[in-house]
């Protein structure tokens, strides 16, 4: 499978994005919209304190159907009690009015600090006009969702005579540096919303929840696809695995992107006992502080790859049966350091992608988690933020 | 409760530390010892991948009697397989040929660099006349177990007539950067092992288990005491609050001393659904990144506390419940910012505690985690740091 050189919005989608006043400069109002409605899916945050937006998103999503998505950065509208629900509500209300379309067909989204209220006469005046900015270049609404991001983030590809195209912004699955995982994906593949929303669950599941900056969740992550059918169906199993394809290159470039990340950390478990072993071993390995210091500092340090391994107490691990490979080259086995070449693996390591993959031999499951290092940027960007 | 102005080993107890060639400087072998037999328990890392002296410690500790222990730094005796096991079995033989005392009694701990051989002719040559450098002073031995410490830790207090001592290392339940938590503790009260055992599994339960520096935990973890009962019997009840409390002052000592901290960070949880919970709800404030950069960065960020809360995904945590106090000022209720003054809280967070406090109004439970926050020199320190 492979991307589109240059992204771009499905047939029928268009987005827009313009500075309504939250940020000091650049576009921090996004808006992506369909000309027909299109059957739609969403998987939330699970933690407890979702924002405002996500709590009548929710309700939102219940029928599977949108028209538009709109998205402020700046200010999440998280913590802010009943008058957060309020402007959430009022958010998607402006964008109805203005296109004359069904309030119960509009999606919003918000992003940034946490506990303000949200400025809702800017995002108002801002959705007022929108439409004269509308482009059919998905970075265009990439850069009005951007927080922390060094780069907007956008990718297209084909399925059958159909495209696919996700929006995304992230970060990390943290938050208060404004750094929520947002993802908008738009087909104009017709497909119904109940195999949406399960192609979007499965492709999700090995993707973005695969995916840690530091272990951190956001009261706001939101990942929504619309397909509004314009091309016609397309093979549901092409779909799925071109949907799956895309989320993972996806998580790939947020991890890459990870606050003051220089390298894409991937862990590769083998052989587990069960699936979730598998993930939960995978996802001890990536969130390590240790491995992720270990990645920045270039260096095969086999002991703390086996200390994340064992801090998986509950998990199926025999020190006997494991075997570990840094970046391809292995590195433990027979419960004893391999004697390798380490010159070699630290010139590899110093390249951009750390890989760790671990051979636990208990089982006949696997998975891959993603993440990035942990560097003085990442203290820096959180040390330096102020709430307020 | 008083800490002794300066430690002292209690009746029959000494200590001494030699440099044996480990490190380029300082004492890297310390021994501790008994003149007679003393009751003892120990609690051992619970990481899948426990270094050898873990291995054969949990042997050693079923008779519940021992008379002394010895310890190296620098090399950890971890992931050495067959070879490890024997090393340590020598490591406690040398002790016990040298002081003609039964090798069944000498517990042996290693902690640094995993994977490498345990240079154990050197050790041996260390401990041959170590006891001419016996010394009443705790520090003493203290010092031979520094890895990353900045600084030598113990503390005495007095239980009735008898005297408790405790000397550890830490910087963190982290390991490959040499800083395993291991802590000795020593009184001449007359217990029995099975006594000694539950206080001090109950001790490790509220302070050494609520302490995390940054979620990874050593394969060498280690915990022992010794009651050599020369000053004959006292109060149960007194010497297992004594215990707690010097436990608890150990972990607050840890933690300040984390790898590159600058601050203590403590989280209280009140009136949690369960004893779990609780304990789940401080240690996902007290290790959260974002909490400890917050930290490190003094600012009141309610957001963050909200987003560590929420991602307890099956705790009993109902938003509209939630009260947060930081540093003793009240920040967070009924699904709101609270109005305080944002400047007297950042003054107080400029100092060297950061305390977070959160009434989850769900049951009757309560738990304290310790901390520290997370700085450029954790990431210094780690990422500089070569295994080989």
């Amino acid at each position: 499978m492979k991307l589109h050189p240059s992204p771009v919005m499905p047939e029928g989608f268009q987005c827009a994005s313009v500075n309504c006043g939250l940020k000091d400069k650049g576009t921090d109002l996004s808006l992506f919209m369909s000309e027909i409605t299109a059957h739609a899916a969403a998987v939330f945050t699970l933690n407890r304190f979702p924002g405002a937006p996500v709590i009548v998103g929710r309700e939102i999503m219940k029928k599977g159907k949108l028209r538009a998505i709109v998205v402020n950065s700046k200010v999440s509208n998280v913590g802010t009690g009943e008058l957060g629900i309020l402007n959430a509500r009022k958010m998607g209300l402006a964008v109805a009015k203005e296109f004359d379309i069904d309030p119960g067909e509009v999606l919003m989204s918000s992003t940034g600090v946490i506990g303000k209220p949200l400025p809702i006469e800017r995002i108002e005046k801002g959705i007022s006009g929108i439409g004269s900015f509308f482009s059919k270049d998905p970075l265009v609404g990439a850069r009005g969702i951007m927080t922390t991001d060094t780069h907007p983030k956008a990718l297209s590809l084909s399925v059958g005579n159909a495209t696919l195209t996700m929006v995304a912004k992230g970060a990390g699955m943290i938050e208060p540096n404004m750094a929520t995982m947002l993802v908008y994906i738009f087909t104009d593949a017709a497909i119904q919303a109940k195999a949406l929303d399960m192609c979007l669950r499965e492709a999700v599941d090995s993707s973005f929840n695969m995916l840690s900056v530091d272990t951190d969740t956001s009261t706001s992550d939101t990942c929504v696809i619309m397909a509004n059918g314009l091309k016609g169906p397309v093979d549901d199993g092409e779909f799925s695995k071109a949907l799956s394809f895309a989320c993972i290159e996806m998580t790939k470039k947020i991890a890459r992107d990870g606050e003051g990340a220089t390298k894409l950390l991937t862990s590769r478990v083998k052989n587990a006992f069960s699936r979730e072993e598998a993930r939960f071993i995978a996802k001890s390995i990536i969130n390590s502080p240790l491995i992720k210091t270990m990645a920045y500092g270039a260096d095969p340090n086999i002991g703390r790859v086996l200390m994340a391994l064992g801090k998986c107490f509950h998990c199926h691990i025999e020190p006997a049966d494991i075997e570990v490979m840094i970046n391809g080259t292995l590195v433990y086995k027979n419960q004893n350091r391999v004697d390798f070449d380490e010159q070699k693996v630290r010139n590899l390591l110093s390249g951009e992608l750390v890989d760790i993959e671990v051979n636990v031999n208990a089982g006949s499951f696997e998975a891959v988690a993603y993440g990035c290092d942990l560097t003085q940027g990442y203290i820096e960007e959180n040390a330096a933020y102020y709430s307020s």
